[in-house]
C-alpha cells in the first residue's frame, strides 16, 4: 500500500503542476490581448478555462479520496489539504486571467494609455509570484515561499501607483475615462493573482513547518 | 471515541458558525461607514479582522487535527473538507468588508452620488446570500444552497447596471469621477462577498451530495 501511496501523491503533485501551467498560460495569454488589442486569445483562454475548471473537479475527488483510502497524517496529511487549497486558487487565476482578457476585449479608446509599464511590469511579477509558489510547493521550498509572500508588497504598490496615476488621467481628460477605469480594472485584476500567488506560498510555509504564518507576516494596509 | 467525534464536529461547525456571524457584522458595519460617510466604523471593523483571521488559523488546524486523529470517512470528510474551504471563503469576506470600510472612509466628493439604491441592494442580497449559505451548512440543505448559487446571476444584473451607470456619471461629469471609481471599487467587492457565499452553497451541495455541481451551473458570462 505504501508504494500506492507513493504513486497517488506523485500523480497528484503532478496534476496541480499541470494546472499551474494552464493558469500560467492563461495570464500570458490575458496579457498578449491586452497589449495586442485584438480578441484571437479570448477562444484560447475560454478554452484553457474548460481545462482548469475540469482539474479543479479532478483534484478535489482525488484529495478526498487519498485521505480516505490512506488515511495520511502530519507532513502527509497537510501536504493533501495544501492541494486542496492549492486547487481553489489556481482555479480563482483563472477566472482572473478570463476577467482580463475580458477587459481588454472591450477596452474603448486606447490612445496614449497603450504603453503602461507599470502594468506590464504587475503583470510579469504576478507571474512570477505563481510560478515561484508551485515551485516552492514542489521543492517544499520554505526560503522561496517566504520571497513570494514578501513580494506581494511590491505588487501592491505598484497598483496603488497605476491607480493614482489614471485617476490624473480620468480627472484632466473626460475622453479617457473609460479606457483608464479598464485598466484600473485589470490591475485590480493582476492585484488578486498575486494575492492567489501568496496564499499558495503561505499554505507550502505551513504544510513544512507545520506552522501557520498566515496573519502574522501581513503587510501593512 | 464516537461521542468524541461527534462532539469535535460540534464544535467545528460552532466556529465555523461563529465566524461567519462576525464576518456578516463586517458588511454590516462596512456598509453602515458608507452611508454615514463616517471613520467611527473602521476601528470596530479592523477588530472584528483580527478575530476573523484568529479563527481562521484556529479551523483550519482544528480540521487537520480530527482528520489525523478519527479518520472520518464519506460525509464527515466531505464535512470537513467543505469547512476548511468554506473557512478561506469566511476569511476572504472579511477581507472585502474591510476594503469597502477603507474606501469608503476616503470618499471623495459625495454630492448625489450618496444614495445609490442599487449598492444597497447589492448589499443586502449578497449579506442574505452569506446567511442562507451558511443555513445550507448547518442543515445541510441543498434546496437552499442551490437558492444562493443561482441568487449570484442577481448580484451580478445588478453591479453591471451599477458600472454603467456611474460610467455615465463619470463620462459627464469629470468632478464625479473620484468618487463614482470609489462606489464601483465598492460594488466589486460585494459581488466578491456574493462569489464567495455562491462558493460555500457550492460546496455544501458536494458536501451533502458528494456530487461536484460547480462548473456545472455555472452562470453564462
Amino acid at each position: 500500500m505504501e508504494r500506492y501511496f507513493e504513486e497517488e501523491l506523485k500523480e497528484l503533485k503532478e496534476k496541480i503542476l499541470y494546472m499551474g501551467d494552464i493558469a500560467g498560460t492563461m495570464i500570458d495569454l490575458a496579457i498578449a490581448s491586452l497589449k495586442k488589442k485584438k480578441d484571437d486569445f479570448i477562444d484560447s483562454i475560454y478554452q484553457k478555462e474548460k481545462e482548469v475548471n475540469k482539474l479543479h473537479i479532478e483534484i478535489d475527488e482525488m484529495c478526498l479520496r487519498i485521505i480516505a483510502l490512506r488515511q495520511p497524517i502530519a507532513i502527509d496529511l497537510r501536504f493533501i489539504m495544501a492541494a486542496v487549497k492549492i486547487n481553489s486558487d489556481l482555479e480563482r487565476i483563472g477566472d482572473q486571467a478570463v476577467n482580463i482578457a475580458e477587459n481588454s476585449s472591450k477596452l474603448h479608446e486606447i490612445s496614449d494609455l497603450k504603453s503602461m509599464p507599470d502594468l506590464d511590469n504587475m503583470a510579469n511579477i504576478s507571474q512570477k509570484m505563481l510560478q515561484d509558489s508551485l515551485k516552492a510547493f514542489i521543492n517544499r521550498d520554505v526560503e522561496l515561499a517566504r520571497t513570494v509572500v514578501l513580494t506581494d508588497d511590491k505588487v501592491d504598490d505598484l497598483k496603488s501607483k497605476i491607480f493614482n496615476d489614471l485617476k490624473d488621467v480620468m480627472r484632466n481628460d473626460t475622453s479617457k475615462v473609460l479606457s483608464s477605469l479598464d485598466f484600473i480594472l485589470i490591475a485590480r485584476n493582476l492585484e488578486r493573482i498575486a494575492d492567489h500567488a501568496t496564499n499558495i506560498a503561505e499554505d507550502v510555509i505551513f504544510m513544512v513547518l507545520g506552522k501557520d504564518i498566515r496573519h502574522h507576516m501581513e503587510k501593512q494596509q
